[in-house]
């Protein structure tokens, strides 16, 4: 064991604050990496589908978030991954990682639905989601996401990322096991 | 042969254009990848070094463009690659892809002096790069960039984008052999 580096998932439907939350995590770690998995998406201009229709996009896009985040292990970093993470996804992350001495944490952020339609209304038009920021929440209800993965931030208020990110980087029943 | 894929490497010093004319460039290709090593870069967020004064941080970046544009190869796509670029870094990156049946193209954009510390003047003060503009042409002339891979835009206008965009998809003598 010893000089054991995180992998930290930060997943959960549009809106939730996977960004706010991750940006302020990665900075908490003394050496650490971040990956917008929407960044790494849009990183293919033509001839890119949209992940939610394509799996051959979402192969495409999470062996770049795979191949990055094995990089940044190698050079001794934490990796923080924001990206809509189903738990299919965060196990075969977590399988394909073995042999790399990592522990991997996986926290799928929630609220309910109203603030998170509320939020999404919030952004700049070319960022709402809109339809698809429901069928996500159907979504991670269908994948049955295990207790311990979830974070609820209903309760939680803007100044608060400080706690949250405080919470994930203390509790460990988000490590996958 | 046949179905062979191309990665562009476009590089030069601060200010020359690297990225105004990598996104057009990636907009012709029919599928297509834009690789921008300054993003890649800032993903590395706590433990950072300046590239520039640590060879460490460099071959981070390089391995994570490297994995990148390996998985967009094996996706079939073409790969433009925006990145400060010396011939060594070409070289071994063109030596890496040799088994992956792609053609490498490795163009260091030049402009003269003066019109490179006048763009660079122009950006906002967090993206100027002041001294390290001038260190960075000292760099490539330093490296005796082969006369093939130049292409001197000093005589193009910002409109004439699509015409060096032209000149990069037709002509040859940029290939690396």
């Amino acid at each position: 064991m010893g000089n054991q580096n995180s992998v930290y998932i930060i997943s959960g439907p549009a809106g939730v604050g996977k960004s706010t939350i991750s940006q302020q995590l990665v900075k908490q770690l003394q050496q650490s990496a971040y990956i917008s998995g929407d960044d790494i998406s849009h990183m293919h201009v033509n001839g890119r589908q949209k992940p939610w229709e394509s799996q051959e996009e979402i192969n495409l896009i999470w062996s770049n978030i795979l191949s990055l985040t094995k990089n940044f292990l190698l050079f001794k970093n934490d990796v923080v991954i924001d990206y809509v993470t189903f738990p299919s996804e965060a196990n075969w992350l977590k399988e394909t990682l073995t042999d790399m001495n990592v522990t991997v944490h996986y926290i799928v952020l929630w609220a309910n639905q109203d603030i998170l339609l509320k939020r999404d209304a919030l952004r700049i038009p070319e960022h709402q989601m809109g339809k698809r920021c429901l069928e996500l929440i159907q979504e991670f209800e269908d994948a049955e996401v295990s207790e311990e993965n979830i974070l609820d931030t209903s309760e939680f208020e803007d100044h608060d990322v400080p706690l949250i990110v405080k919470e994930i980087l203390n509790t460990r029943k988000y490590i996958m096991v």
